[in-house]
């Protein structure tokens, strides 16, 4: 098997097994004790605590552990409205961040806050003057993550920090898919991470607050953790996240210069393979070991069947039962196809030939999909006038693959009217006519179900 | 070393820790992904599921899985306060609630929630009436513990449900210090508790929600855990936190028996080698392996650091650094002494002859400590009318020890006026009488501090 969704989850890296059986002899008493075993826990957190502040670049007081990144997330923007609550109740995401900053965001506006969306170019990157204008006398916070978890694309945060510092306004940076490869650059007030994303177990997040930014803990709290994460420290996870982020970043500079590599190999050469394929997210600012492209007339999750039977794990954003939201929030941002969509993330020490296993597999595993679902042949002929496809009832693929079917049978500067009542096809109609060179006219309301309209221009 | 403070955390019990191991390799994957990794992951997770539910005695669906027995506390109160919104925002709890239930009550609070304190006999035990009287309403919720957590009593779940049950109101159970004995009886509605209790790993509380109890997960939710835990699924913690539950109930009958005859033996014995102690707790409907006592004339966390010299873990309802609220609140709702306070908890396991050994040691300690404070020698002698002992500035347990080195400088029927500006004396001046056989007169407001009149009665 060839695992190739780290993004979702690393792998345990054999310093942070270690680290963990020699920390479940020594560190599973209470810190907060006074006897021995409870100095030895404390000795060990405090530890734990000053390797990570090394590593993110901070003051080992403004980290707290919590048990996620999820709850490093909800409690760090929760925390930090509630902080700034007085200055106003307006917050700033971009349209692409993690579906925990999303749920932040969706709690704060149902109780009372608003809301704006910062949008994101079609490589999925964020413009800072886009964040500086959606800036306003009372916005409480700007989050903003390092870099995407579905496309690899790095965001500018140092320039949005410098945005918000002028302005005055902390920004919360969801670093989860980034902290393994190097520290979060620029003027950040706020951050969280997943140290299972590095390779340390699950159950250990990080909450970074930076001393002076105003913060509120909601919620019932104890002692623990700066009164930022309560309960019990999980403090063998604790050591072997910390043991495991020091293990790959002494890694990272080689590795990543190394899944750069692979990861280039991948965005070059499927196109080349696959017909009728979008590779997304950022050519050059993008993480070393992403990669995500989208296969028109491919439903995504028969792709991750398929693959998977090959022996390969990765991951779809157009799968539906794989993700909170479907169809991807983020191709959806970006106006990229969403369809037959692929995610590839390499762990550190991926194989070169597990990737070339890939590339040999891929092309007959796409054309099998394409084939059961009767995607049309590269090939096409030629006739009429408007023609109307009656795509309803149909899931996505469907419709898009009727469309391509009947486009080459009306003329240059003829239409096809598609009835789709899948939501998908409103995002996946336009862009296959991006990528075909096609021009999307729009859509109307249709008796049943919506009616898009294509003019073939080629 | 002998660790006798299992309530706090038990040492990682042996099958836990195999169980780790092997899930280490298996489930660290995502269980919400397709591909073989993830479904490995989900298999684990549904079976850990369908064990926990047996031994707690419910529907694997009832089931989730947090981060704590804190975090599963947290929000098995908030969600069934929210779910019960419409009815009212009364709650009840009982005064010897574990810190993470009164935090939630002091949360509910100041969101405008009225709470109810139901108060508890010198053994620590709840009145089943005492529940019933409180009852109002607009009573959303009611909480009380299966077990205390300082003094080992065994509260009256199943009557206490019977009187929920009539009055249609919801029990939340913090099972935490008896989870690993046995499943909790009666009618409850809501379970929290905690892995590392029973021997299991920390980073896994449980809670159960029965079908049909009104539930609203408050703050952001995501898909997991039936949308009550947010984040990953700590799994290979969580498949520990399975095992050992198993293990520890595979052994519990037995082990019962066992440790309730060797904390039998410290009940029993501590008195009569101490002098001055106070027993404390249910002597019979309690959990078999804690038992506390106090001591007069002694500081408790003096006294917690002499025991850990001569090789004894042990904790301390009134140490002020071990603990979040000082003096105990369980100790202060029982009515009983709360200085000089021990708390013994026995894991599975404690050997005989380490309870034998800390019997040897426990009276040279008490003493020792009683000298450096310069407590009154046993024998006392006669004089005068009233005595005023002027303990401002001095802390527990200094004015208690200045109290009984004077009592016996005033006739019998003469009074005693301590003046003290510490809090703790408010408790242990009164106690001390109870335990002496004089009367507490009751107080005055003084200059500075607070004036305790005691008469002597013998």
């Amino acid at each position: 098997m060839s695992y190739f969704d780290a993004a979702s989850s690393a792998p345990l890296h054999p310093v942070a097994r270690q680290a963990l059986l020699a920390s479940l002899d020594d560190g599973w008493a209470d810190p907060a004790r006074l006897y021995r075993e409870g100095r030895k826990a404390r000795m060990l957190l405090d530890a734990a605590r000053e390797a990570v502040a090394e590593a993110v670049g901070c003051r080992a007081d403004e980290v707290a552990f919590t048990s996620s990144g999820t709850r490093a997330v909800h409690t760090g923007i929760a925390g930090a409205l509630a902080g700034r609550r007085r200055v106003g109740r307006h917050l700033i995401v971009s349209a692409v961040e993690h579906s925990s900053v999303l749920h932040s965001a969706e709690a704060f506006e149902a109780g009372g806050g608003t809301v704006s969306t910062v949008a994101v170019d079609r490589a999925g990157a964020v413009d800072p003057s886009a964040c500086a204008a959606a800036l306003r006398q009372d916005t409480a916070l700007v989050c903003l993550q390092s870099a995407n978890h579905e496309v690899g694309t790095v965001q500018p945060v140092a320039e949005v920090g410098e945005v918000c510092r002028a302005a005055g306004v902390p920004l919360f940076v969801d670093a989860a898919q980034s902290l393994g490869w190097g520290p979060v650059e620029g003027d950040w007030s706020l951050l969280a991470a997943s140290a299972h994303k590095w390779g340390g177990p699950s159950g250990v997040g990080l909450l970074v607050v930076r001393k002076g930014v105003r913060f509120v803990a909601q919620g019932p709290v104890d002692e623990r953790e700066s009164g930022r994460a309560p309960g019990f420290e999980n403090l063998p996870a604790i050591v072997a996240a910390v043991a495991s982020l020091r293990a790959v970043r002494a890694e990272a500079a080689q590795e990543a210069v190394r899944l750069r590599e692979l990861t280039e190999r991948i965005r070059a050469r499927v196109p080349e393979v696959v017909p009728d394929v979008e590779v997304v997210g950022a050519p050059e600012r993008r993480l070393p070991g992403i990669v995500t492209f989208s296969c028109l007339y491919v439903d995504g999750e028969a792709l991750l069947h398929e693959l998977d039977r090959e022996g390969f794990s990765v991951s779809s954003g157009s799968s539906c039962t794989s993700s909170t939201l479907t169809p991807s929030h983020v191709l959806k941002a970006m106006g990229v196809l969403s369809e037959g969509n692929v995610r590839v993330s390499l762990p550190p020490g991926t194989a070169e030939e597990d990737v070339e296993r890939f590339l040999g597999v891929l092309p007959g595993v796409v054309a099998g999909v394409r084939e059961k679902l009767g995607a049309p042949a590269p090939e096409t002929a030629v006739r009429a006038e408007e023609l109307v496809v009656d795509s309803l009832g149909k899931r996505c693929p469907i419709p898009v693959i009727e469309l391509a079917k009947v486009i080459g049978d009306v003329p240059v500067g003829g239409t096809v009217r598609v009835l789709s009542d899948d939501e998908a096809a409103r995002l996946d109609i336009p862009a296959w006519c991006e990528m075909r060179g096609q021009e999307y006219v729009g859509e109307e309301p249709a008796e049943r179900g919506t009616a898009y309209l294509v003019r073939r221009l080629s």
